[in-house]
């Protein structure tokens, strides 16, 4: 038998190392990017959204007892995935890399849609609100992502064709 | 120079990679599944589609005269990203594996969704068309997926919180 608040306590710190290779991630992208000011704008941009989001999260965890140190068996599947995601230099990295991120804002907004009903279910009313401040925050970055993968591939495309550096 | 015909041939090749990569994480995570029938079906239903979709690619790589049998980059990264995914055996892996699953539909709504901007950059309609089939299910699934995540967590919960087997 466990308890709700004990997994709820594990799903947080599941989430602050979500979190941590998110800004891994983000930092390897914005700084590789140089022909997409856009993409690269938007990135930066949660990034600090991201930064943000650790110390929320790492609130909810103190408050419960926990602490941030401890990585739990998601940390280093998610390491590994934003690893790739972030160092990835293939031929057609911009696309990969923007596919990957909208990948990894979608892994976010599954956590924190679990995270929600399972504090709800708690009575912890604080890491509900907690993570429902989060929650908009990776669904409009996903939104934005979206909705520019069909411009960044075809300028990619483009680049790719006239023979100008279309990768970053 | 690459032209865009290129690339459009090296993503379909990567959506095909994809679409095995789907069936093996949809498989296993069927297999294993015994106290979510609910999950288990839609999950059994969207294995059905995939066959589909896989045929579907297999087809324009054909027609572009291309070959399924050469893996691209993303290849290895999605083999053990979904190999991850569908065999978690980690306590709570119903919740992991949902929220995997989802992430993975995420992954195909993003990469048909380059490649439709692809496609149509190309003036190639038949592999727009195809694609264009093909996200639809994949919204779908991911729908669906994310509506009944805070089900599937609240179930999860109540399970292990009175000691029944929860975790698949």
């Amino acid at each position: 038998m466990t308890e709700p608040k004990e997994h709820v306590l594990d799903w947080l710190r599941d989430a602050h190392a979500m979190e941590q290779q998110a800004e891994q991630m983000l930092k390897a992208q914005s700084g590789r990017l140089k022909h997409y000011p856009q993409l690269k704008a938007r990135i930066d941009q949660h990034l600090e959204g991201t930064l943000g989001q650790q110390k929320i999260v790492a609130e909810c965890i103190e408050r419960l007892g926990g602490s941030t140190s401890t990585v739990k068996d998601l940390g280093g599947k998610l390491m590994a995935f934003a690893h790739a995601a972030g160092g990835m230099t293939m031929t057609d990295e911009v696309v990969k890399g923007a596919i990957m991120s909208y990948v990894f804002e979608n892994l976010e907004i599954a956590s924190y849609t679990a995270l929600i009903a399972a504090a709800k279910r708690c009575g912890d009313l604080e890491t509900k609100a907690a993570c429902e401040r989060i929650l908009p925050q990776e669904q409009a970055m996903a939104q934005w992502l979206l909705e520019h993968i069909p411009s960044i591939s075809t300028e990619y495309l483009q680049r790719s064709a006239s023979g100008q550096e279309a990768k970053k």
